[in-house]
């Protein structure tokens, strides 16, 4: 079983990591994020999203973070866009990809978005339409795809026709997120195999969070699956470890270490990927929820 | 490539984990530990170490401890003996399994147990000897196997005479162990073909620390090599992670998690197992080490 030799690395800190930190950080601090992601060579970063900050504060000022940051070509630089007013105002930006975000659970796509999954597809319709006609790429992600805080086990036969529909929509990359951390590999490889049926693997992505101590067991068992894009968040930003019920995305520099010791390329230096997570923890006032960063030095 | 339908664990907290806490706690709570372990389930301990309480402090007491645990058929209750004076104290204490110790790497061996591997093999005959005699079970250990903190990398080729060593002098298994941590899983598979040409993998067992957040990956990839005993340590205990150089063994109880949805038995009740990480943490005064116990107490 061959592994794949380059993995690309989504960078989703900025946004699904200080989404969900309680303490929203300045403009300022989110650009310099930005830009020492881009310095160290990630090649995709989710920097905002375009949502009211009536809902979500900790994204307030996406358009400003989007003006000021560094865009060097080649990489891309995307924002979550939930509805149509949120696909405009990342236009009205200069955005050139956008995400759109479904669930796998019922029950969670009532609570999280207030819709059915099936209104939640209707609603990205107007967007592909609009990002068809402007040039704009749209990624989709599906959370809850191994366990539902509401509903339990999630199974992978839930997954593939959501994974489908947004494939035959025009989303380029289906993002399948693990959002509680509940999943094991064996329940990771076998998500694969079945939306894998649906949807080419060359068009999936995992999305791990370490809830449970298991997104690098997953990422592993998604690569013997061959699965080539990964999503994850510099110094583990959006799961304080020390927080009551951490649930962060998998750490971007343990991801980045392990791949390096698979031989499997990413163009990322770990070193200046380490350094960013290390600036933002000190903005944040807590310590690195990587623990490359933290073995490395000596916290 | 099917996975073991069932595994050993091999719980070291009280020795590995509590060897390696800054803070001595007391023979009371050690057996209390080790009888929470046991009514968990855990079907290997290893209670402590026979060893000069000058060199480990932490070790003080063990004779104490196995006279007052509660010793339960079917149950292994292990100590350490690193010396033929070790060997005789445990003998005495009524263990009737021991484990012994030495490293891949040479400088590694120099500045922990002060003598060559070579001459720590040789120290080991004695032990070997008298445990024949005796009746007494030996396990053996071998650490640094994927990496030294003073020599770097450490190759398969290194360990696997040494592993051959060690069963040709009597040891029923060996436990390879990334003591530093810095392991990923296509090392970790590689260590198993190469030393698992010179002893049968079923006599082999992994002993992973989660110091790089590799552990769990590793042990995934060793259930791929057909490795079915692992080494972990409650709480992961051993390893504070909010400590300076924090690198602690695995948590007992991520991997259980992980085995769990893997669907591979261990006979061990993940609810108690919780418990006796949580007894212990409160004693050591912290939250305890396992992310499945913070996630599942919303710590």
């Amino acid at each position: 079983m061959s592994l794949p030799t380059h993995v690309r690395l989504v960078e989703v800190g900025p946004r699904d990591g200080l989404q969900n930190e309680a303490q929203p950080i300045s403009v300022t601090d989110k650009v310099r994020l930005v830009d020492d992601l881009t310095d160290a060579g990630v090649a995709y970063i989710e920097v905002g999203s375009f949502v009211s900050p009536k809902w979500v504060p900790q994204m307030a000022g996406s358009a400003e973070v989007f003006a000021h940051i560094r865009q060097q070509p080649g990489i891309t630089y995307a924002a979550l866009a939930p509805n149509l007013r949120g696909f405009e105002d990342a236009l009205a930006a200069g955005v050139k990809e956008v995400a759109v975000f479904a669930a796998a659970s019922e029950a969670f796509s009532q609570r999280n978005i207030n819709c059915s999954i099936s209104d939640s597809l209707q609603r990205f319709v107007p967007i592909m339409d609009a990002a068809r006609q402007h040039g704009v790429r749209v990624r989709g992600y599906i959370s809850c795809v191994l366990g539902c805080p509401y509903e339990g086990q999630v199974s992978a036969e839930q997954v593939a026709p959501i994974a489908r529909e947004l494939r035959d929509m025009g989303c380029y990359e289906v993002s399948l997120g693990d959002t509680i951390g509940t999943g094991t590999p064996g329940a990771t490889r076998r998500l694969f195999e079945v939306v894998g049926a649906q949807v080419p693997r060359a068009e999936l992505a995992g999305h791990f969070h370490d809830t449970y101590g298991q997104a690098l067991a997953n990422v592993y068992a998604s690569l013997l699956e061959g699965i080539n894009v990964f999503d994850s968040s510099v110094a583990g930003l959006g799961g304080c470890p020390y927080a009551k019920g951490a649930s962060g995305n998998v750490a971007s520099e343990d991801l980045l270490y392990m791949l390096q010791g698979l031989g499997i390329e990413t163009g990322i230096d770990l070193d200046r990927l380490i350094a960013a997570g290390q600036r933002i923890s000190a903005v944040l006032g807590r310590t690195s929820g990587a623990r490359v960063a933290r073995a490395r030095s000596g916290q």
